[in-house]
């Protein structure tokens, strides 16, 4: 068996599990938005390294290649979708230094999930379901495909142990991840991120976060990340205010949240780094058929 | 029950019932690409109405959002993956007019599918088959939705009937795709249109193509568009002088057919217009939780 084709194989099993799963939990799934107005800022993450939003224009409007569904979901659970998820493609214009990292892509596909009125437990809950399911399911269904690619795909259990990341930062320095993810035996959860303005802070802690990164063990890094969102209209402005984010670019978006959004919790994980962990690969680019890893040349 | 909550779920119980489908006839699924060197050139048609393709640049290359999959479905097939499906977002920039039609997005998902050496009948029955599943399966799981949205969705059986291009305009005019999908009261397929390259003519009959489109009835319009794909070198290339395409745009996919392709035959169906088919909605931008209606402005 060609390793593209074991690639292949365990790529689509994913596919399959990762969408019944969340159909036999009672979502719906809704289709992705390639284009749209607004998108994802992807800020104010330090280390974030994306040059650029890739735009276009289309009959007098600028478009927005999808970054990441988050604004959308928000907007579907406002409109009365409780539960959802999309597998969505999303374009990340990445600085060609990210080829280095192992686990960037300029393309990937995300699939994106929000839940009405749920708290970070149940995120854990339902992911940890996941987690376990498809990696049982991978071991069960793709043996020759792992024995192929050399994979012994470790066994662990939920629930996942659970870390502040000042604590993570107290234990392996600022950039906690490689070696945190390296020395676990099992996925675990990070918690607590200054991040994008989306993200709930605890109003009863600022400075504390209401969101969390999945983390994969054996040094393959991230896995998953997401939060409660922040609902109330004054926090968003002010939210949005902090990151220096121009309004007007958000819009439509703030138009929707001025009666305050619908509280809800979710997350987000990339297809090719689940299967990147499954599988082994050394670049998250080689479970690709068509490879998207920033700074090659894209051949097709 | 509001009908974008309707149509949210005909939406989610039509992908998961033809992921299941395909996964379950032994295809693998293969990531959708987004941004390429190449894509659907969508041409010759006389009737394609797409303003430009959709392009961004990136670290020095120019980029074209897909408008379809059919070229890289046919590399996968050439490396190796003889059953394959991918669930992919097309961006088409239509002309604004093409409001008016019912059933024109400039950004939708389409189920693209493609079999190593198989013939025209092998994607019939497949598709017949599909098309009698989903509605059934719409008619058990989804009766709620189908009586909020008025929709009494009627029977129909395989095999679907067969009509030559040439036959339908003899009988409906040259236009006759809305006349005969409003007459018929099943699927059915039109057989044999002058299109695009990779659409393989019949060398034993010049002018006769081996390719199909499937036709919803009721003035739903049409489904599916396939074919069987000319593989050989020689042709590939005879065709793409006569349609007058620029031999460097397809250039790394000239490279790979030089020794010649696998033969394959597939084809392509838009999940909106089958979720409008299967509810009934008036416009195919009803479906979409996120109108894309060329023309009409893009509001989130």
């Amino acid at each position: 068996m060609e390793k593209r084709k074991a690639y292949a194989k365990l790529t689509s099993h994913t596919l399959a599990f990762c969408a019944n799963y969340f159909h036999g939990n009672g979502f719906t799934q809704l289709m992705p938005v390639m284009l749209s107005p607004i998108t994802d800022p992807l800020g104010p993450d330090p280390g974030s390294s994306v040059i650029k939003t890739g735009e276009i224009e289309y009959l007098g409007q600028r478009l927005s290649l999808t970054q990441s569904m988050i604004l959308h979901k928000q907007i579907a659970v406002q409109s009365g979708i409780d539960r959802l998820f999309i597998l969505s493609p999303n374009v990340r214009l990445e600085h060609p230094k990210r080829r280095e990292s192992g686990r960037h892509l300029f393309e990937f596909s995300q699939l994106d999930f929000e839940i009405a009125h749920a708290k970070m437990d149940d995120v854990f809950s339902l992911m940890e379901g996941l987690i376990c399911g498809v990696a049982e399911s991978t071991r069960a269904d793709c043996a020759p495909e792992l024995s192929r690619l050399g994979r012994a795909l470790p066994r662990f259990a939920a629930p996942f142990p659970r870390h502040t990341t000042a604590e993570l930062i107290a234990r392996y320095g600022l950039d906690w991840e490689p070696a945190a993810s390296k020395e676990h035996k099992s996925p675990f959860w990070a918690i607590s991120h200054k991040r994008e303005f989306y993200d709930r802070e605890d109003p009863e802690s600022p400075g504390t976060y209401r969101n969390y990164d999945l983390i994969y063990p054996e040094g393959f890094g991230e896995a998953l990340s997401g939060g409660e969102r922040e609902w109330e209209f004054d926090r968003i402005m002010s939210r949005i205010g902090r990151d220096r984010l121009g309004k007007a670019q958000f819009s439509p978006y703030i138009e929707l949240a001025k009666g305050g959004l619908t509280p809800s919790a979710g997350g987000g994980f990339g297809i090719e780094r689940m299967v990147r962990y499954l599988s082994g690969a050394p670049h998250v680019g080689d479970v690709q058929l068509f490879r998207r890893v920033p700074g090659e040349p894209v051949v097709v």
